[in-house]
Parts: structure tokens; C-alpha cells; sequence
């Protein structure tokens, strides 16, 4: 018997009685597959800062943060003002506008790789047209990804995502013949794997930190053999840095790497909470998607939608990148208290956990054998799920602290030192009340 | 040598400047293919009631009206409010929020076929999903689709768009082997194609007014010809309503016709201008998608994504809903405007023109020959697209009235009958300067 469960239940009636409707109206009761976890959901009633509340007045430290978009926290004020001046001008144009520009200007200024960017309306699109203009631009059909890497649920990428990556993602797709996996930071077996499909290959997609997999980051030279074998083999080389992008510092991780992608992907943050996923890259590549200049046939056909390049999402993502440059003590700030809490949780659980992340990213494994470092999904899969689930519920039934179960942590501009004390010492009473019995 | 080109340079000195910049940083400048016209697309500053206001200070009176999302107007201050309210209270959380129960309320409410809902982020998105849940269902592959129907720009769905709709639309597509296209309100020849590939047919997928094709209506005895088809062959009837949902009446356009589609997606104007994209449909079909019940292997994975269900869409979606439902007149008045411009532009263009739409819907076709009743997109494409291309840009160059060239009109509820005067005078003023000559 945990020992959370009665908590979570007797803090979250209110909760339990609105999820049961929920059901009843939605699929699982929940509209992303992720936000359902057992026994049931708590239900958001509102955020502020560092805090998620419920229904029933449960205040939560957040830690999954609006799926790690809001590195300024809930509800910031410099965001809201300009969101707030923003919906006073209208909130919906449909035609070419000048908030467009400030925000492109500051991406196009910190990311040098972003030579054209187009917007979308979120990450799942912004992969979706990144592997059609690869296709497209190398007349080649095959992508290559990693197993474990989560690139959204477009089709034509929706495979090996879970483990043991052997298994369908889901029926109904009929376009995954045409995907590759290759297992990360495994430089070998990657290189053999796209040695088999070399003459196929339009392009490979990586994460330079397994999001959704478990915060996991790649190796640089791995990354950097990627790159050198999509060079080599005339395909291309495309980071999805939906979840890094300026997450570790302003601008795209591949810098700091020394990296030089074809294309980046983007999202969450430069959308400051508000929808949106960016697809950048080298002009070369991206002009194969200019209807103006292409034929019919040659043309890559690409969004777009209805509500890309809204003038919300780009004041907010101008605002959230703004407030970034400007303050440059926030990244050293989320960053410090990142590694202090992975060396701190590290510290408590000891041998019967592996803390990987990085800069603000952090996420508590449970191995079954302490002896295998976690280096790619396969390991982080291997681990105690159970043990990780009863954790995250843990914290959120007894401490007041929310994770999505199972998933990757952020730290935001709005959590200080006294939360990392906090979630130091709730991870000490978890390992004595359900570690050690 | 056009009467509008030079007033339209004149006007627009700031749009130029700014557009030239634009298409250094963005593909073709823009960030949706359709927003680039020629020489160059104006540069919204902001909107406000009906009109859209450029960086030149020029007004125009908008009938594209954010892709035909705003049925109140831009900047409607009923849902103006409740974004503000909500923006006070969070607009990221990325957990099920009771923000989204009040929309699925009113959507199931007015929607019976909404046994069960899914928020996602776009309109592509919901018919990608729609896609995929009905061959998931099935265990079949093929959809059908109309012949210039236009359902995003997901893979799945990318294939005859445009006429002839025998050409690719565009390189990079590795997944269009699986769809099969008909001939819009051609029941013998549909049936006949259906037929042929009945056996692994999954849906039929079909919106009940073409959109982006010219604003041209289904035969009832054409659709329902079409849901028959699909009961009897085992495959399912979707119903793209993403421009007709809530636009027509209060609730699907499908209840009026007497469909019962097994699955339906919105978008538009049930998020009131913020980002959504809702897949409806029938408890049976979208439980497939229950990743609680459903195994690994028969599951259909679906979206989801970062920002659905977030409360800013939901909190303006669900003021828009309450706006109409409280409101009936809103519907009799712009069916009512829409009407009138549609007769009035009728009379004088007379046999130059036809104009199809319905409701809040118009639009204005030059065939070249008056004789060929326009019913669907090839009828649509053959006519004098230069004529038309000529029309828009005049209304725009020289009487301020905005529709996004070649694109349907929606009329909202910011619209007035001086709206319907002015339009009608400067169709007379265009037809002297350009039709007579």
C-alpha cells in the first residue's frame, strides 16, 4: 500500500468529481495522452508563479511548468503586459503583420542557423513540415530518428517512440515505412544503421536532450557524427530543439555544441505559453517551400494554418525572448538551482537512483541495476516505472510539489533556493517512507 | 494596365518596406502560403471591430476576418473579457482544467455527435487525427476526399488540392498512395470510384460547404449518397465542419442537412480566434483512442500537443458559444447580410459572375463561360481567376475592403448593412472601371 493515495484522495474530491465528468466528455477524460495518470488527474482550476492550484485549493509547486514552456513561470507579468497590449490591438489578423517581425528579428539575431523561419501553430506541425521539406529538398524518402526520440504525433514520424521500439505506436498510421531508428548516443550501431539506408536517406532528426524519453542529453560527439554522416551522405542534418531551444542559454543548444543543423525546430519557450512551433533553417533549404519561386511540382508544400504567426503567440514568444536577453542572470539562476537540485536528490537516493538533465532540466531514474548508466531510452526504460510513478505521486499527494508523473522536471524563472530546499527534503521523506520499509 | 496597382503602391509605401524585410527573414516573407499575393501583402498593425488596419494607417473593412474564424469581429469585447480574466488566472497549465469543461459542455450540447471530444492545437491537426482514428477503427487504409476539398496541410490529406487534382501538391509526401478523390456533388461518379475501392475504404471525408475551394455547397442528396455509402461499406462518414461548425447556426451544419457523421472537427470559430482544433465524433470510434483501454497494439495515438485545451482557447471559445447561443439574432443578421451581398453583387455582375456561399458565406466566381453552373472546384478553377484576383485587389487598393485575394468572404457580427451598401457600390465602381472597359 502507497503512501500517498489516501492523501490524494481525500485532498481532491472536488477533483475526482469533475475528472468523472470530464470522462464522459473526452477521450480518457484528457485532450493529450500524457495529462491522464492513475487514479485519476487532479483538475487545474488556476497558476500563478511557481504554482499550479486545483479545484479543491491544492497549491503545487510546478515543476512540468506548461510542458517546460514558461521558463519565466506562470502568469509573468512581463509577458502579460505586452499579451494584455497586445489583445487591446486584436488577436487574430490571418494576413502578414508587424508583430511577426520583432519576434523573427530576435530569433533570426541569436540563431544564425535561422537564415528563413516559418511559424506554425505547434511543435507536432513544426517536425511534420521539417521531415516533408527534407524529403523534398533531397528527393529521398527515409528519415532517420532515434529510438525513444518524441518528435510529436504527425505521422510520419510516429514510431519507435516507446520501448522496446520494436511495436507500432499506433494503428491507423500508414506512412512509418518510410522511418529509420537508431539508437542514441550508440555511435556504431547508428552509423551501421544509416550505412543501410544511406542511398535512401533525406535526413536525420535528433533531440540534443531526450525530452519525452527522460531529459537524457546527447553526447556531443555523437551529435557531431550525425552531422558529419548527413554532410557525407548529401542528406540532412535537423535538431529538434522544440524543448532546449532557449531553454539552456539564449539561443539554440547546437551553438554551444559547435554544431551547424540544416534545420532546428522550435517551440514552448519562444511562444512564452502561447501556441506556436517554429521550423528554421538554412535558406537553401527552406526556399524549396517558396510557392512564389517553385513549381507545382518541386515545390515542398508546407503551413502555415489558420492561426500561425498570430499576433498573441508572437508577442508573448518577443516578450518571454526580451525578458531572456535582458536579464541574463535568469539562465545562470535556473541553471544553478537545476544542479542543485540533481546533486541534492542525488545526494538523498544514492545508489538507488541516476538524476540525468541539464541546465534546468532534471528528471530522477530508478535502475534496477545501479550498475547501468542511463544513456539513451532503452535504460531509462529499464528502470522501476513503478517507482518513478509512486515518487512523482508522492510529491504531489504529500508535498504539495507536481511532476507529470513519469516526466521530466523544469525549473522556472518564478522557483528560488528555498524550492530546491523543499523538494530536497520531500525527496528525503519520500526514501524513508517508501524506499526503505 | 489595372485601375488599382498604382493607388495600392501609393497607399502602401510602409507594407512595402516591411514585407521586403519579411522575405529576408521568412520563406516567401510569409508564414501561411496563401497570405502572399501580388506585388506584396499589405502589413497589419492591428484590428478592431470590422476593420483590419495596416502600417500606412490605411482601414479596411474585413471579410476574410482571420481565416473566417471571427463570427463576432475582431476584438469582440465579450470574449476580449474573458481572455483578460483568464489571462489573470493563467494561460499555460498543460494538466485538464476546468476551463475546458465549460466548452465541451456547450459543444456536446449543441453537437450530439460529440459523444466525445479531443482538443488539439490547429485545424490540421483535427483532420490529421480524424484521418487516422477512422483507419484505425476500420483496420482499412484508403480515405476519400473530394476534389479540391482542402483539410490542412497534413500528409495525410495533401492530394488534390488544386486543379487539375491529378499533380502532386508537393514534393517531400511519402503517404498520399492511401487516398482516393471524388468529384464534388457528383454522385454516379463518386459512388462509382467508391466502389472500386470499397473493400479498404476507412472514411470519407468531405467538408459540407468547400472552403478554401470557393465557398461552394454540398447537395444534400450528395452527402447523405455519401454517409450511406460509408455505412454500408464499413467505413466512416467525417464531416470537416471546421469552417461550417457554429458558422451557419448554433451547433453543426450537419443536423440541418439530417447527417449523422461518425466523426466531425472544428476549429474556427469555436475557438474565437485563439489557436484550437476539436475531433467530435461517436463514443464508439473515438474510444479507440483510449490509451487507458485500449492495448499498444489497437490503440489509435493521437493528439494532444503541448498547447490543446490550454484556457485561453477554451475560455475564449466558450465566451464565442455563449455569445451566440444567447444571442439568436446574431445568426439571422449576418444569414441576412450575407444574403443581401450575395444578390446584390449578383445584379450587377449579372452574367459576368456567379456567386456561390450560404449564410455568413459569399464568394465571387467569373466564369468564362455563363453557362457552366459552378458545383464544385474544377467548374471553381476554370473560371477568370485573373478577374477575380483584379476584383479583390481593387476593393482593396481602391475602397478598403479587405478579402484575402481569391479567398470566400464571411460576414460577422461587427458587419452592418452600410457594409452591405458599400460593398455593393464599390462592386459597381469595379464592374464600370474594369468589367466595361
Amino acid at each position: 500500500m502507497s503512501t500517498w493515495r489516501e492523501a490524494y484522495y481525500k485532498n481532491t474530491p472536488t477533483s475526482k468529481k469533475i475528472f468523472t465528468r470530464s470522462q464522459q466528455l473526452h477521450i480518457n477524460g484528457v485532450s493529450h495522452n500524457i495529462r491522464y495518470y492513475e487514479p485519476y488527474p487532479f483538475v487545474t482550476d488556476h497558476s500563478t508563479g511557481k504554482y499550479l492550484v486545483d479545484v479543491d485549493s491544492n497549491r503545487y509547486t510546478d515543476y512540468w511548468m506548461g510542458h517546460w514552456s514558461l521558463i519565466l513561470g506562470h502568469g509573468s507579468n512581463k509577458i502579460l503586459k505586452k499579451i494584455k497590449e497586445q489583445l487591446s490591438h486584436g488577436w487574430m489578423y490571418g494576413t502578414v503583420n508587424k508583430q511577426t517581425m520583432e519576434l523573427s528579428n530576435l530569433i533570426s539575431k541569436a540563431m544564425p542557423v535561422a537564415e528563413r523561419i516559418r511559424y506554425v501553430t505547434s511543435g507536432t506541425e513544426a517536425v511534420m513540415y521539417a521531415a516533408r521539406l527534407s524529403r523534398a529538398f533531397t528527393n529521398k524518402p527515409i528519415i532517420a530518428k532515434i529510438d525513444g526520440g518524441w518528435h510529436g504525433y504527425a505521422s510520419d514520424l510516429l514510431k519507435t517512440i516507446n520501448w522496446p521500439f520494436t511495436e507500432p505506436e499506433s494503428s491507423g498510421v500508414t506512412s512509418d515505412e518510410h522511418v529509420v531508428s537508431i539508437p542514441y548516443n550508440n555511435i556504431e550501431d547508428s552509423i551501421k544503421i544509416l550505412n543501410s539506408v544511406k542511398e535512401q536517406l533525406a535526413g536525420i532528426m535528433v533531440e540534443p536532450i531526450l525530452g519525452g524519453s527522460g531529459g537524457i542529453p546527447a553526447e556531443d560527439d555523437y551529435l557531431k557524427s550525425l552531422q558529419e554522416f548527413a554532410a557525407k551522405s548529401g542528406s540532412l542534418f535537423m535538431l529538434d530543439e522544440i524543448v532546449t531551444g532557449f531553454r539552456l542559454g539564449y539561443g539554440g543548444m547546437y551553438k554551444k555544441i559547435g554544431l551547424s543543423p540544416d534545420i532546428v525546430t522550435l517551440g514552448k519557450v519562444v511562444g512564452g505559453g502561447m501556441p506556436i512551433g517554429v521550423i528554421c533553417g538554412k535558406k537553401e533549404v527552406m526556399e524549396i517551400a517558396n510557392t512564389s519561386k517553385m513549381s507545382r511540382r518541386r515545390r515542398c508544400y508546407i503551413g502555415g494554418g489558420t492561426f500561425s504567426a498570430n499576433p498573441v503567440s508572437m508577442a508573448a514568444g518577443a516578450a518571454t525572448l526580451n525578458t531572456l536577453k535582458n536579464n541574463a542572470t535568469i539562465y545562470e539562476k535556473i541553471n544553478s538551482l537545476g544542479k542543485q537540485i540533481r546533486h541534492g536528490i542525488n545526494k538523498i537516493l544514492n545508489d538507488k537512483s541516476q538524476i540525468t538533465g541539464r541546465g534546468s532540466l532534471f528528471m530522477t531514474h530508478f535502475p534496477k541495476s545501479a550498475t547501468i548508466p542511463i544513456r539513451d531510452a532503452a535504460t531509462a526504460s529499464e528502470c522501476d516505472q513503478d517507482m518513478l510513478y509512486n515518487y512523482h505521486m508522492y510529491l504531489i499527494a504529500r508535498e504539495g510539489i507536481f511532476f507529470l508523473p513519469g516526466k521530466l522536471g523544469a525549473v522556472s524563472d518564478a522557483h528560488d533556493k528555498l524550492d530546491v530546499k523543499d523538494i530536497i527534503q520531500a525527496t528525503e521523506r519520500f526514501a524513508a517512507d517508501e524506499l526503505k520499509r
